[in-house]
């Protein structure tokens, strides 16, 4: 049996938790927790599945440990079949991929690093380095980010285009970070938000 | 006819043209300049391109822009055989996957943040914001990273397992880029400097 290595409620589980309900494969894995309030991500345990100290892993049953959500949800996409959470033919896979660097790097990432660096983050214990200014700059960048997604949403329905994928997974947690790490949306980005309002209401989000 | 946008000699432009060198696509894009620079990339046109504001982007013959080198490799990956640089199998495109991810985050990006945060960079035009601090941190985290990439070579061939791959291309593109921000490997990493000359002997790559 596969096994998912994570903390529950955490933005990056989250998005390996919602595309195994997404995918039916919930039931199909078994949930391991890692102890990250406590540092146990930066355990040699942990390191020796994941050299980058972060969840979710994805263990499979071989042993394999796979680490990355964009890793972990291309794997279970092409597991079973429908939703197709990272594109059926070649170029809306390319998109996919594109869009999804763009919502880690532009919303999700850039609020983790303000997390992380400018705020009290997981605390003292954890945030063993923090560079304010470069955690303020990827404030900016997060807020950027909500701006640019506001806007392609004028043409289109989903981050990625007209059909639900992996990216507004990505979109998704990063709101949920953004929450976590007090960043509000401008409440002038209405698309963003009834987008969210959207997505919030699928039974795979409903359900973590 | 496709194309592609970049700047020959530069570290990401480089990853593409290798990839399309790995398919036998030299000749089957066109290639158009970017003036890097001279700032063209921050330019309006361009971001209409791509937001990101960085070369390379591949352009569709029905005038789609990908962007992201993981996303173009991918794309170019499936339009013809031999060889396969993201991977056969499920399991081995996910191990692929998360690869690429640290050998980006670990190796490419880290040198590029190092050089455009902690030296002179592309100049005071084009480098209008640098955090010096979070420029060195991040020259630590290169060092890690081709530190474990040394580590990992004790095991295997390549550094995504005993086949060449797209994550060998990004670990070179990183090595590049390392020569250009002046970062030494290490001279205790024979592995790693045995891979790159391993694969710097290859046509793809000395063909760039």
């Amino acid at each position: 049996m596969m096994k998912i290595h994570d903390f529950k409620g955490f933005p990056n589980p989250a998005r390996v938790r919602i595309a195994l309900a997404e995918k039916g494969l919930t039931d199909a894995v078994q949930f391991v927790t890692v102890d990250v309030p406590g540092g146990e991500h930066k355990g040699a345990d942990f390191l020796a599945k994941n050299p980058g100290a972060a969840v979710p892993v994805l263990e499979l049953a071989d042993g394999t440990y796979i680490s990355e959500c964009t890793a972990i949800t291309g794997y279970l996409d092409h597991l079973v079949g429908e939703p197709v959470l990272t594109g059926g033919d070649l170029k809306r896979r390319a998109v996919i991929q594109m869009m999804q660097r763009r919502a880690e790097s532009g919303l999700l990432d850039a609020v983790a690093t303000y997390f992380h660096h400018a705020t009290p983050g997981l605390g003292p214990e954890i945030e063993t380095y923090q560079n304010r200014d470069w955690g303020e700059k990827s404030r900016a960048r997060a807020l950027a980010g909500m701006g640019y997604f506001d806007q392609l949403l004028q043409h289109q329905d989903y981050l990625a285009g007209d059909q639900f994928s992996m990216v507004d997974i990505t979109g998704f947690a990063g709101l949920i970070f953004a929450d976590i790490a007090k960043i509000d949306i401008p409440a002038e980005l209405t698309r963003l938000k009834s987008w969210r309002a959207r997505i919030t209401a699928r039974p795979s989000i409903a359900s973590i």
